[in-house]
C-alpha cells in the first residue's frame, strides 16, 4: 500500500522507523514526502534519508505524481482556520485516495464535509492522533463500541496546561513550566495556544464533531485558560488538597451540543486530576455504556506516530477484504 | 442471528431487553434458554417472559435442539475449574456455534485450548465482559492496537474491595463495606472470594493469558487480599494522604509471565486510587504504544450485558463479510 506524505516533521520522522520496523508484515511503502521546508522527495520503498529535491508546485502535482493509495497529511496546525491541511484532503480525496490525518485543524473546523466528501468517493478518512496522541479515541468508537450514542464528554487533554501546574505546584512559575514542557517536546513556539485553552478548544470541537456530530468550530468553544494562574494560587489551592486542570466538557442540550474549556479547581484526588504530568484523560458518557474512558501515560510522538500506523493498519485491513 | 442463551440471570435478563431496544438494525433472535433452576425454553423471538420447561438432560441437547449461530455462556463462575462453563463452550464449538461468554473462569483456566479448538472450527470466541464488566479491553487490543505486543499490565479490578476501603475511610467497618457491596449487587455470596483476593488473581489470569499468552490458571497468581485490612488502619493511612487498592500486576520475566494480586498502599492522588466506588481501572504497558489505560465509573449489570452485545456485534460483522 503506498503512501504520500504530506509534512516532514516529528510525527513523519517517528512513523518512517516504525514502517520499517513492521514492514515484513505489513507491506507499507512511501510514494512521495511534499513540505515547503525541504521540497519533495518521490520514493519507491521506506527511505531512511529520502532525497529532496525542488518542491513540486502545488499538492495537486505532488498527489499526481506521487500516486499513493492513501496521503497522510501531518502539516502543522493553523488553528484558526484548518487550512491548507483542508484543501491538502479534499485534493487527495478527488484523486482517489484514502487519507490519514495527525492535524487536528481539519476535525475540528470541517469534520462534517470531509467525512461527507469520502463517503461520496467510498474513501476513508482517519484521524486517532488528533486527541490524546494515537490512544485509541475514536477507533474505540467505532470499532468497540456499536451502536452506542456518545452523550458527552470529560477530558483533560492539554499536557502544556498540566506540565505547568505541577511546576508551579513544586515551586516554579508558569514561565518555568512553559521551559519545562517546551523542553519535553509537547509545546509549539506559541505557548499561550495550549494556555489559554485554544489547543484544548480544538480537540474538543474535533471530539465532538466526531462523536457528537456537532458542527462546530474551536471559535464557538467558550474557553477560559490557565494564562493568568499564579504560582501563589497555586501553592494556596495544594495545601488544602486542590489541583487546576485545564477541562474539556461537552454535553448535548435541546439546541445542541454545549462545548466549553475550563480551568477548573479540582479535588486532589479527583480521577481528572490523577492523570501525571503529560498524561492525558478522556471520560465518555454514552447511553447504553454509561461513563468510560482511557488515559494515556506521557505520550510522545512516537505514541502519535502509532495512531497513524493504526489508521493505516485499519484502511489495509478493509481495503483486503 | 439466533442465539442459546446458557444461564438466565442478571446478565442475561439485561441482555434480553438491549436486544429488544436495537432490533430493528440487529436482527438477534433468541433460540433457546437453558437453566439448571428455571429449566429449559426454546424460543423463536426475543420474549419478554420466556416459557420454562423441563430442563434438557444434558447441555448437548439443548444445543441441539437450540440449533443457533452462537452460544452466550453466561453460568456462574466456579473459581476452582471453569467448569462446567469450560464443557459447555467446547459443546458449542463442537456444533459449529461460535461461543460468547461473560464467564470468566474459562478464560483464566482454559484460555489456549478453547482459543485453538475455536481456531480449528473457524469460529469465534469472545469474552469481553470477563474483565471491566463490559468495558472494552480485549476489543480494544484486538481492534485498535495492532502490531502492540502487551508486555504487562497493573490493575485495579475488583469493584467490592474498593467499596470496602471508602467504607473503612467513612468510619465504617470491613462487614459494613461489604454490606454495602451486596446491597449494589456486585458482591457474591461469598464475599471472600473479592476481599481475598481470587475475582482479581482470575481477572489477571484471564488478562495474562489472552493479551500476553501466558497459559496460567488463578491458583498460579500470587494473592495477597484485604481481609485482614482493619478500619483503624486505614484510618490512620487516611490521615497521612494514603489508601489501600488491591491491585493485580503482570511482567514478563525471563521465564514467563509473572503475576500478583496484592493490597498496595498508594498515595490518594495514584492514578490506581483515583476511580472512585465500585469503578475499575487498567493500565496496559505495550512496546509501540508506551502505557495507555482504560477504566470504567461505576459500570453495572447493563455494561457487562452490553459487553456480550458487542461481542455479538462483533461476531455478526465479521459473519457477514
Amino acid at each position: 500500500m503506498k503512501l504520500a506524505l504530506v509534512g516532514y516533521g516529528h510525527v513523519a520522522r517517528a512513523l518512517l522507523p516504525l514502517l520499517r520496523r513492521t514492514r515484513a508484515r505489513h507491506p507499507f511503502r512511501i510514494a512521495g514526502i511534499h513540505t515547503l521546508r525541504h521540497g519533495t522527495a518521490y520514493c519507491t520503498g521506506l527511505p531512511e534519508a529520502p532525497e529532496f529535491g525542488p518542491a513540486a508546485s502545488s499538492i495537486e502535482e505532488f498527489l499526481d505524481r506521487a500516486g499513493a493509495d492513501v496521503a497522510v497529511e501531518l502539516t502543522p496546525l493553523n488553528p484558526v482556520t484548518g487550512e491548507p491541511a483542508v484543501a491538502h484532503i479534499r485534493a487527495a480525496f478527488a484523486r482517489g485516495m484514502h487519507v490519514v490525518t495527525a492535524n487536528k485543524g481539519p476535525v475540528a473546523h470541517a469534520y462534517a464535509a470531509l467525512r461527507d466528501q469520502a463517503r461520496e468517493c467510498n474513501l476513508h478518512f482517519r484521524f486517532e492522533s488528533t486527541v490524546m496522541d494515537g490512544t485509541p479515541v475514536f477507533n474505540l468508537v467505532r470499532h468497540n463500541l456499536p451502536a452506542v450514542a456518545v452523550r458527552g464528554f470529560t477530558g483533560v487533554l492539554n499536557s502544556t496546561s498540566n506540565i505547568v501546574v505541577e511546576t508551579m505546584e513544586q515551586g516554579g512559575t508558569l514561565e518555568d513550566g512553559v521551559e519545562r514542557a517546551r523542553a519535553l517536546g509537547i509545546t509549539e513556539a506559541d505557548a499561550s495556544y495550549d494556555l489559554e485553552g485554544w489547543d484544548s478548544a480544538a480537540k474538543a470541537a474535533a471530539l465532538a464533531n466526531v462523536l457528537m456530530d456537532a458542527r462546530v468550530t474551536p471559535q464557538q468553544v467558550g474557553v477560559r485558560g490557565i494564562g493568568r494562574l499564579t504560582s501563589e494560587r497555586v501553592r494556596e489551592l495544594a495545601r488544602k488538597g486542590k489541583t487546576v486542570r485545564l477541562v474539556s466538557r461537552a454535553r448535548c442540550g435541546k439546541d445542541g451540543v454545549h462545548l466549553r474549556v475550563r480551568a477548573e479547581v479540582l479535588d486532589r484526588a479527583d480521577v481528572l486530576a490523577s492523570v501525571p504530568g503529560a498524561s492525558n484523560l478522556l471520560l465518555l458518557h454514552t447511553d447504553l455504556m454509561g461513563t468510560l474512558g482511557v488515559l494515556s501515560i506521557s505520550p510522545g510522538v512516537e505514541q502519535t506516530a502509532y495512531g497513524v500506523f493504526s489508521d493505516l493498519m485499519d484502511i489495509a485491513g478493509q481495503a483486503l477484504r
